[in-house]
């Protein structure tokens, strides 16, 4: 017998409906896996059980019920929740509680969603410093980060869903970790109100779930569109582009196992899949991403540093202070070079059903700094959306992801390749 | 006597430092204008007189003074400040009051400034039916909008400094409306954290003050860098663009007359004046803004009509239900013109000092729609700085400014140009 808590939202809501399970039930039985677990995972910043169930009863008297009926989701501290305090892993927003909602999180409720509780983040979401959450799979290791505790909570079936965001790596990174579905929707499909600033063309929500399934009913509730109507998908005569991008000379064993058994996977199951090496443009990407991101940065924590510099850890405020010194015809020759790159690549990408591409440089590494976002900048920089899913399993027997993108505003396409190919990764993606 | 709530900050911090003035001073000044002319400019949303005056004495008293120390500054009521309720002239957000700044605001207090109250605005900062603000010259006209109140209280003395938004015209025009110094700093180049989100690729801060000076000195305050060492800049021999705009079949009589007037006004004072025809692709920009909003906006007010569909006024409404029917193609492929626009614009206008251009179709117009952003919707799609320069005269008497842009992060240099073209216009502007 499954426990409520390790069911996916799609199941759980199918329960729901036939009256087999409450959104107090649900919960309860999340808040006991919280129990048993937050000692030694610590992916929660701020969870206060009281209020779950509250809620979770008050969603359960309504009459209508909403497309997320009681779903206990886990939100980074990043993001404004009314109910709750919003504290960046920063002293500067020690004990902060701004009374509203991030317009996702209202999303959310609108639809009946069980904010459960704020999750463990490395400050505003910048920095590879960990916080204090570790991966439920092996807790001498990080979760990732920055999404840190909203990918652990998940992973460990402390909730069913989760939010994270995305600036390089931030959601993607920490799913191939943990072991569980992530996405980066294309930049700009859900309103950003509400979230921590780090870099204003490259900040994206990110949302975390337990299959293929779940993530397409999030697009449901956030109302993705894609750019065409969305046509049926199976995997027989499926064209896939293999892409290493251009970042894998990081790549570790691991992730090229992971690589080449996927491919290997995909061709068993009737699909084609070629190599795609991207044009020579491109590979400046990661630099152009790393020349945004601290451009940007530069301006974001102006705020802070005025305000309260004492209070901002060195990393913050080296971005803060543009200790690499990006100078603004710099920041400009990254960003028009990018947006000629997401033009190219849409058309790329758009004589595939999907590309293939590491999501991770390995496993989860040892202790407490997140690990590195080389893998995932370039997408993020170009707005695609990234879809996570896991399936493979390294030399230390720790999840392994490959990440599947397309063209901007392709997610819900994206969405159903990644449905066919979730389960078979899922079920012989760590076959000896 | 000029009376402390007519003095420019810049004029008042001399006097400031002098001794000659104290935060208290100022502050009571403005409030005795509030007081005098608040029934017929209604352009605030929330003043607590008490609360100004609190935070004055207590910036009076600080050891260290800021850069700003003590200038009253008006807050457009979509902009998050602690320590006011912040209602975007909703009813969905009445008695809102999330205790966080906005960056932005919170970078002013750090600089000493005294943030004086709340302004008026249309619903959201979107739709063109007016709030409650008069324009102070003709309370029979509008102060042009989105941010009306901030332009208002500003060109009326009841404060220094004010912040808008700009999405399509809502800082420049109320600017031109109203007689007054108005800015749209490159997109980007102020954190835009705690401003409510109408469009991701096109909101800006916005400024409003009654000299170049004070703009320079909001400029200094926000850390604007240039892309450029910036050079001394002297009218005699200097190079200015006049562009008519793509818009240019929109211009009433009066901004015709302007724009000819500040055309010979600058060639008398030594500088060169040449016509500048964009290319063909420019033409299509009105509509790929226009594109660009309605399809971003779908996205923004998303959770706000899942929430509560019966707050929502109807043009809100028609926003969030996309009733342009705009896709993500269309998005994208407007999106993606602009891009390439931005990199040609930046390229034709570093042949130039600036650029020359209509801020408004002509004078406000009567009653309490708050106008037509046709002339400034492009440079905000293309991302540069705007200044809006007042001085001229329409045939009611009432003000008509001109606008100055230039590449993108050469927003240093264009104030260098607004600080010697604004007293041109300004004393000889309305001549007969």
């Amino acid at each position: 017998m499954v426990r409520a808590n390790e069911l996916t939202a799609t199941h759980a809501l199918r329960l729901m409906r036939t009256g087999d399970l409450s959104a107090e039930g649900l919960a309860q039985a999340c808040l006991e896996r919280v129990r048993e677990r937050d000692a030694a995972v610590r992916g929660w910043a701020y969870l206060d059980p009281e209020l779950v169930l509250r809620n979770a009863r008050e969603l359960d008297e309504r009459e209508v019920k909403g497309p997320l009926h009681g779903i206990p989701i886990a939100v980074k501290d990043v993001i404004l929740t009314e109910d709750m305090p919003t504290e960046h892993n920063s002293p500067l927003y020690k004990g902060s509680f701004p009374t509203i909602d991030a317009s996702c999180v209202k999303t959310l409720r609108a639809a009946g969603a069980l904010i459960f509780g704020k999750t463990d983040t490395t400050e505003f979401a910048s920095v590879t410093r960990g916080g204090t959450a570790r991966n439920p799979l092996d807790p001498s290791r990080t979760p990732g980060g920055s999404s840190s505790g909203s990918a652990a909570v998940v992973a460990d079936f402390q909730a069913t869903i989760a939010l994270g965001t995305q600036t390089a790596g931030s959601t993607i990174r920490p799913g191939s970790f943990c072991g569980i579905y992530a996405m980066k929707p294309t930049w700009g499909a859900i309103n950003r109100e509400g979230l921590k600033m780090l870099a204003l063309s490259l900040d994206t929500l990110g949302l975390y779930a337990r299959s293929a399934e779940d993530l397409d009913l999030l697009a449901d509730v956030f109302a993705l569109e894609d750019r065409h109507h969305v046509a049926p998908f199976t995997l027989r005569g499926a064209r896939v582009a293999a892409c290493r991008s251009p970042a894998w000379d990081k790549v570790e064993p691991a992730t090229r196992g992971a690589f080449e058994r996927g491919i290997g996977l995909l061709r068993e199951a009737g699909a084609e899949v070629e190599p795609l090496d991207l044009p020579p443009a491109f590979s400046s990407l990661p630099e152009h991403h790393a020349t945004v991101m601290a451009g940007e940065a530069h301006v974001t924590f102006l705020s802070e540093i005025r305000a309260q510099p004492e209070l901002l850890n060195e990393d913050i405020a080296a971005l803060a202070n543009n200790s690499k010194d990006v100078g603004k015809s710099a920041l400009l020759a990254a960003l028009d070079a990018a947006a000629e790159c997401r033009i190219a690549f849409d058309t790329i990408a758009a004589g595939y059903d999907a590309v293939l591409t590491p999501s991770a440089r390995g496993e989860a590494p040892k202790g407490t700094t997140t690990g590195d976002a080389a893998l995932n900048g370039i997408w993020t920089l170009l707005h695609t959306p990234v879809v996570q899913i896991p399936g493979f399993k390294g030399p230390s027997d720790m999840p392994v992801g490959l990440s599947l993108t397309s063209p901007r505003y392709t997610d819900r396409r994206l969405l159903q390749v990644a449905k066919a190919i979730g389960p078979l990764f899922e079920s012989r993606g760590s076959e000896a």
